[in-house]
């Protein structure tokens, strides 16, 4: 039988969500957890990877295995084998022929900043601090030009084994509130899919934007070539929110 | 010359704020800092202590010493010598006669929980976890009662030193959010002082209430004794949130 798992961690701790020999990764704690539950060893696939230092909300996993715990139990049974910063929210019967991987319609990620003079305890390992106060006006409109379609090659790292780089962005929600004395930020970015660091590129663009540096991004974007002025936001901030599917098990 | 601190920390890792030997401490790691930048042994005072675990936006310290850097710079300085987890976040000369302990008029707490089925990789580390979900109603009414001048004695752990337990509580504001599957709740209490795990023994009962134990409430707060149906709300949850003075240096 196959099992879909809806998954959140702390990603402060892992080298990303991809099993790798030597190193904590979430994929390997899953796997691991799941075969002590299953009595064999159990590949647990996820809806995409995710970085070193990634955070998740809401990642989407399937397994293929055979037990005689209801599956909306299984999430129980596999969270007494994982860490604490690793959790199994949600286990469900997976419906015919569910892949969590290539069923995946659109995905929501959100990276989170703060501007202060100073580096803040309190935030600092969900947000990635600037030391420029951004203009929300015009990180918004510059916002509005990524959604749709568009081949965003500019916001994509080196190394990516991606086939096309044309991908569709569907909303980018930028949001401010204030925590002590910072202003924090939030930008949700949801598409059919993403390139290799495309959001933390795509954040550090908007930030750029935001502080004054918009030609850069125009340029970038028109050119199909990375923006010189703008880096790559920090794993820190990022998190993935969830994963959305055509037809899906509830709450997939 | 004497000097304000406005100190951030995340307690995690912390045995609380007061200085103890052989311990990681606020105070330790403070003063430890301080030796370096004065070149001297200083002492840091805090306005009050905060348990093992507890959290701080906005302690307020002071220290006395002497130094060419402009106190505007001094915070700049200590956080070289500060540990990622602990910063100070502004630095000023102090006024005439100040005492962060003594002077402190009004203190904020903030106890963060929430309620989820699971275990939240990403709230576990500032939020507490109920397993009931509340009625915020419930729970309003209650805080209700306990604003003005009582005596908390049912609200005080064992092994307080406090000369009386009549308290006043400004305030007690109570909201709810979303974050992904949860529901997250902030109680927020502004008083002129608290006895010894005040805002978490208060927490719990709010807590209690909220799950329909609305009787031993009632009770505790009649009688003085504490309430054996409601339980000492964990440390990760509490966080000071700001420590107010009658006449204060900017930000204070």
């Amino acid at each position: 039988m196959r099992y879909a798992l809806i998954v959140s961690y702390d990603g402060t701790h892992y080298s990303g969500f991809q099993r790798q020999p030597n190193a904590r990764t979430v994929q390997g704690e899953l796997e691991r957890a799941a075969e002590q539950v299953f009595g064999c060893p159990t590949r647990v696939q996820g809806s995409g990877r995710t970085d070193a230092g990634v955070h998740a909300l809401g990642q989407v996993c399937h397994l293929d295995g055979s037990t005689a715990v209801p599956a909306e139990k299984l999430k129980d049974c596999l969270n007494r084998f994982l860490p604490n910063d690793l959790r199994v929210l949600n286990s469900m019967k997976a419906p015919e022929g569910f892949d969590c991987t290539r069923g995946a319609k659109r995905k929501t990620y959100c990276y989170r900043f703060y501007f202060s003079p100073t580096e803040q305890p309190l935030l600092s390992r969900y947000y990635a601090r600037v030391k420029e106060a951004p203009d929300l006006a015009k990180m918004r409109k510059a916002a509005a030009l990524v959604t749709g379609e568009h081949d965003f090659k500019a916001f994509c790292a080196s190394g990516s084994s991606a086939k096309t780089s044309v991908r569709t962005v569907y909303s980018v929600d930028i949001r401010e509130s204030v925590i002590g004395q910072a202003r924090t930020f939030e930008i949700a970015v949801c598409g059919n899919g993403f390139l290799y660091n495309m959001v933390r590129i795509l954040a550090g663009e908007l930030v750029a934007v935001g502080c004054g540096k918009e030609e850069g991004f125009t340029e970038a974007f028109a050119s199909g070539k990375r923006n010189c002025l703008a880096r790559t936001m920090p794993a820190c901030g990022l998190c993935l929110m969830n994963v959305e599917y055509g037809r899906t098990p509830e709450g997939c």
